[in-house]
């Protein structure tokens, strides 16, 4: 491996530190690795030493290249600084991919506390996406991040389908970084249909990191370590694993369903497709098991498609259907 | 162990399975172990045996004794047949408490799908509370448990400060009842200041019961099935674990703050201790870092004990603050 | 789940308690499920109740079936009336396969220090062999087995290929059972080249059984309780798993070579062909990669088949050099 | 963390690659590290990078310093080539234990394969001992050795009281180097007392390293990969924690009795004080259930102060016994 620090702006001390493991060779199939971008708390006033190095070895044993950003702090912080930082950064580490031996489209931000702030900001508002997100106890309400940074932005707000899949972790006790910021986001991510992953734990303080002993002195419930081993399976799961035959693809799609697609489809929603009147007119009568007058709950999560399995209709009905569906244009809740 | 069947109504149905280990000798001073009643889901349509014995097993294997309720379906599930049918269990359960080396203070729910909607109703509107809630995949919202009894309640309205500490999981996937539930719930609970834990998993379809192998064959996200060591682990931090030497107090208290309790206190929050006017009376001046304008954000966690201790305040005087404290009712949320 | 006690002899106490799940139904196409039969210790003095239900649980849990037997102690367990009960016992279950929805073929004992030998003397001397042995921390050594029973024989010369697969744990530490006899019996299964996996964790004093909370107050290290889950997922290895679509094959054959079987193949290894002249006539000139002079170390551990392929000789004269061997007769070790 | 490559011997290639992680700052009272010393496989061949850094990011997660030693290879392997390699990194490691953040004395090696055989003749015959090795499917053996390096010596006949404590690895099925080899260590290590955790996994081929999924393809069971956290949690057992207050001491001695001490003591083990006349007169009559003739299995276990213990001798006498005993010279097994 080797390790480097580039500077990204030297006036704000903005730095970008990589770590980047061989291929080829024993490695096989490998030419290129996914990768983590960590961006370490500290409350836009440090950035947290237990919160970077520790945290990238945990992905570079799973086979990822990683990367620290240490981002404009203090006054050095107003908005939208660091978010250039992040910008800078990524498309840094895109333009490198082939020197890195980076899989360009397999890259994860790694964030916590104020950095979970600016991870999640690069998961909803950025011009160069990551392809997932790991957010540890994030800031994320506009009044508290305004406690850090005056002039951030809500990150609610901004959250829409393009936001990258995302596992998200706090602790309900945190007596710094209120648990209601990490439940208010994954409400607004479930309500904007994006996949992530959540764990609450029952107990423990701000700021525990990895909850390695070597970490953390402070009483906190046994569960809280699993994350990272949790996450590193899910960001498996969602961007594919890597082996020695090379990258895998993807276990679970990125998507929960096709209702953010350009046309309707058989991944769409019960409730999505009762609302579109050409829709309607297709499947009345046509589709088995579909009742567009159907009580809500449970419309909001089924796809068509598995309807229809479930109600034993033949696969040539489904493909006809699929056909009539795919030629109504999708409106207003396009990604 | 003994397992017996108890019919508590014949004409509805209903049973309460009873699964008793015993104490004592190769036990040590185990006298009365604590225990989980276990409510399987099924729609109100039926009782699934896979969230029944195979729930139990692993309380039983952490020396709990385990119950399995069996209640009112279909027509006989109109509200409020099915938490009568709890009611009678749970008291029935205290009522032999010594009888059945049951703990009598120890006793969680586990509830699933429709189970679950009946655990969280146990939870939060029985007149013989649970001492601990565990809800896989519950229903929570009005419209979604309608779907399955018209007539029962939504659970939201009902969570307040007596709600017991509960541990919630649900997979994000989940095409039947929509996670939605499950934030739902937790929203509230944080609002009401009740102790939790929560996973969401990633993927993973309706009704995995415990995701074992010989239980369910459908494609899910691999840290799933640790919801039930998981579980294990959060009752004995509340509950207190059981050891051959008796039982052990709780890891963690069962209250986030004393923002409930009947007078004023050290574990109030800043934010709590700022609406009231004698508070702020009480801390102008005499408490350092105590500033009855700070943002609102971190001021909703930080207890004002904690924040003295931070600000280096000698035991004598926080002593005096708590005194003067203790003397002044506290209004408003009283649980 | 029915549980019912069978006294197998009353006038020695010997009794076979039966934990029976349902099939079918929601367990789709369960129709018959694997079991375990736990023997608990005690050196042959009592029948530790500790290492009785508790370890039943977890298989429970697992979708097992779950026996515990309770055989002759103190004079009665003058040999062989405990490996009497264990033959009546298998006997007894396997007649009742179809009654107890059990898969006679998958049946595994599960015995501990005294109960250990019992099990191990089932593995390697018993009519009725079970298709695989856990043993914790079991009584081996003659010397070590006549401090509990005098008549009792010793396990390590009674080895032999027909041993069935086994999974074996002890503590470094154990200060009643020494830990050499679990290395005896590794070393003796190696040599027989029987399949097995072990677990001698650094410290732990005796009789800790599943290591749960409940069970054990002693100090021991946090590694131990993870033989359980171990032992769960060894078992669906080389017994294969159980599953809603029904019993799935084993993982991994039983067997870690083809040296026992009737006629050479390709599964022999090297240095069992290399004792072999007529193997030695057909491979000579014929193998690449085989060298009859080769070093005795790895000779003894790679496959033919394997090591022709590592050579890059093709499927043909692979199979050509196949049928000549299957033609000669395997001599001296035959299982 | 700074990396450096540090060449130990230019004419046979040796180098030492060190991974220093900083301490103090938001380290806490962290001054020096404990450190793991990485010694890869490859048959004194080559030196495998896939059991090199994989392997270090495992122990610098926990807080461990870490260095890998690529040694003398092929016709440079010449013994005693690759263990002076040894002997002058870790010379140098301690010289630098300052410089470096490392405690000196808590400092492992890590082998693999051949590289286990040095590591495991490091923890035997070096002048400059580890404290503690972890050997992962070492070569041990005389007849394995000299496959890959004709000179180099067999490990068991330098296994005394003098070895650190080992964490030994392997698959049962590794089709390379055989796992007799890892018996006959452990056996050896059981015989002189020492202290050893041991695991031999049912299934996996020859170096299989972390079991990652982006260092192996093969088939493997998978519990294979626990040895990683297994590693971790026995190493922070034996060498004491690394903790934001500074070092913790050892969970557990690194010794299992007195045997081996320079005078008798409570710790002596029956066994090893019936075989000295001087113990036994002082024994004999004082000790309750001190019996000389007693059978040999438990006696070679059970320390004298334990069973006193157990007698529910009162602790003046067994002052009054220890008093004598210490006064006697340990002869014949001194360390």
């Amino acid at each position: 491996m080797t390790i480097e620090r580039i500077v990204l702006n030297s006036e704000r001390n903005v730095s970008l530190t990589t770590y980047i493991q061989p291929v080829g060779g024993e490695y096989g199939q490998i030419e290129r690795r996914p990768a983590v971008l960590v961006i370490p708390g500290g409350g836009y006033h440090f950035c947290s030493d237990r919160e970077a190095e520790p945290v990238a070895f945990a992905y570079l044993k799973a086979g990822y290249q990683a990367f620290i950003l240490r981002y404009s702090l203090n006054e050095q912080s107003v908005w939208p600084n660091p978010l250039d930082d992040y910008e800078q950064a990524m498309a840094l580490i895109r333009q490198n991919a082939n020197l890195w031996h980076v899989a360009e489209d397999r890259i994860a931000v790694v964030g916590f506390s104020a950095g979970g702030h600016l991870a999640a900001c690069a998961a909803t508002m950025s011009k160069h996406r990551p392809n997932a997100a790991i957010l540890g106890y994030p800031v994320i309400d506009g009044d508290c991040v305004r406690e850090y940074q005056r002039t951030a932005p809500d990150v609610v707000a901004h959250v829409d389908g393009n936001t990258c899949p995302c596992f998200i972790f706090a602790t309900r006790t945190d007596n710094l970084v209120p648990a209601a910021n990490t439940i208010h986001l994954i409400d607004a991510l479930y309500q904007n249909e994006v996949a992530f992953e959540s764990h609450i734990y029952s107990n423990g303080p701000h700021g525990l990191s990895t909850g390695d002993e070597s970490i953390e002195g402070n009483l906190f419930c046994e569960r809280y370590p699993g994350w990272v081993e949790d996450s590193v399976s899910w960001l498996s799961d969602v961007l594919g694993g890597v082996t020695p035959r090379g990258l895998a693809g993807p276990r679970f799609g990125a998507k929960v369903n096709g209702n953010r697609e350009r046309t309707l489809n058989l991944d769409c929603t019960l409730a999505h497709l009762m609302g579109n009147p050409a829709a309607k007119a297709v499947l009345d009568g046509a589709a088995p098991g579909w009742d567009s007058d159907a009580p809500s709950g449970r419309a909001t999560v089924i796809r068509l498609g598995d309807n229809l399995k479930y109600m034993g209709l033949d696969e040539s009905r489904i493909c006809a259907i699929e056909e009539k569906l795919n030629a109504i244009e999708n409106r207003g809740k396009e990604a």
